[in-house]
């Protein structure tokens, strides 16, 4: 059995993980200041072999702390510390990068190489090539979504870099850029203040919102492409609210992926763990522990 | 000592090599319709261990084929056949994949994340990852060339794909977008035939030339950024000639990358081999042949 925990902007999900995958108890906490150290005060007493932490991030690996959450009640918390006490090994990563490895490991794709995509408040990558779990000097190689696809728009990304795939394409940023690009055809900025907001003027055929959709899946398809040149991976598994809540729409970047790249395009596929894949992901490292994150000294705590 | 090989599209050089780099013999014949055949029959009778090929493609490392060159005399040729009568170790790659790995095995750079940019006539990228040579499901996992870097420019590269980096900044492409960026500007479009022709006009303080280098830092600031968020390397080796040729000019890039990217961007260095680079390479993967390269079956030949 594996404690499970998928550390989010809001929600903390702590869950008891078998080996196959399965849940065995699943409890959800508010994110507080330490949130890792919230979940192992919630999991004393439960049984279990070994730990797996899925983060936001950015995270220092080698420190195992969080360094700059930007939405969190705390920005630096530690993810390993807190979980020393259980005297278990304990495995971290991002949650993108725990996410792709939770799908290599356990969702049954049979392929040695895969990427997985979120799209929710944020737009996230991870990738695991030739059967490799990508981290990088710093634990960052699965940062597309700060991909420079639009060079010229002059749109801001969060971070601060421009032209970025999720300054377009993320859940908060929707109803921004769809302002951007009004303005851009000199149209009057539409009254929207959610993703939801224009995904429902879409489906009611408002023209503006279906010219920006149309526009927003071209931009996804971009991102894939960079994806794909990057990583040449046989499955994007893809997970999050925004993309799975409107997958009937999102699926179209399939046929649009000819345009932006040369190479065999990997299917596109919705992500097999629903509300519980960066837990399950986190799982999967400790249940077969990347090579890659023994580079970094993991497993801690034994 | 290895015989080495780096099939180009005008010039394919034939090297011996020994296991620490340093190179015994140099030869260099014409490219041809089968290529690797003819270094075959200049290699009969020297004396080495082993084969490493470093090769233009797409190829199909499954089949060990290149399968669509587009500028050599033959657009379909075998990259290991021609080599079984030797009954060595023969082990293969794109150039700029051997490239990536010649400078992670042989360069002296001590990390154990490194990518390899190219700027000549093409534009391409190799990477090595937490030590593991990056290769995909086809062996494209480094085709960066062709990220998607101006989705709205609407530059078509020569693979068919729209906005890639490489149509935008290689050294083939350099003259046809200064036309293009010049037209947007709605200037004369300037009578340039090469990209030699741009770098000297911007070198005698042509104004319309200075700004689009200036774009062009920027195009490939963006397409490192790229690479950083991909592969979150220490260290990017820089070859190829456009960029070597012009590295007083080339080198501001790295001020720029902050621009682009929210990472710790990596240490921009010339490459150290010359001409020799993917020669080199191709070596190093018979020197330390990568574990990547095992799950396509190399080396074949034994």
């Amino acid at each position: 059995m594996i404690l499970a925990i998928d550390v989010g902007g809001t929600w903390t999900r702590v869950l008891l993980v078998r080996r196959d995958g399965s849940v065995e108890r699943r409890e959800k906490i508010r994110t507080g200041a330490d949130p890792v150290g919230d979940a192992a005060r919630l999991a004393d007493g439960w049984d279990f072999e070994a730990v797996g932490v899925g983060s936001i991030g950015p995270m220092d690996l080698r420190t195992g702390w969080v360094t700059a959450a930007p939405n969190s009640p705390s920005s630096r918390f530690p993810l390993v510390d807190p979980l020393l006490k259980f005297k278990k090994p304990i495995y971290v990563a991002n949650d993108c990068v725990a996410a792709a490895w939770g799908e290599y490991v356990l969702g049954g794709w049979g392929v040695e190489n895969l990427a997985y995509l979120t799209i929710s408040t944020g737009l996230g990558v991870g990738a695991v090539v030739n059967g490799h779990l990508l981290l990088g000097k710093e634990g960052n190689a699965h940062e597309l979504g700060h991909a420079v696809i639009d060079i010229q728009g002059g749109v801001k990304c969060g971070c601060g870099g421009l032209g970025h795939w999720e300054a377009l394409a993320s859940g908060a940023n929707i109803p921004k850029y769809f302002k951007t690009y009004a303005e851009r055809l000199g149209r009057r900025p539409p009254d929207v203040r959610t993703s939801e907001d224009v995904f429902k003027l879409y489906r009611e055929g408002d023209p503006l919102a279906q010219a920006f959709i149309d526009h927003w899946l071209d931009v996804n398809a971009a991102g894939i492409a960079v994806i794909t040149a990057a990583y040449d991976p046989e499955v994007l598994v893809v997970g999050g609210s925004v993309a799975l809540n409107h997958w009937d729409i999102f699926k179209a970047v399939e046929d649009r992926l000819r345009k932006y790249t040369p190479l065999t395009p990997p299917a596109v596929e919705r992500a097999k763990f629903g509300d519980d894949e960066v837990a399950i992901g986190a799982a999967a490292l400790a249940i077969e522990p990347p090579d890659t994150l023994k580079k970094f000294g993991y497993p801690r705590g034994v």
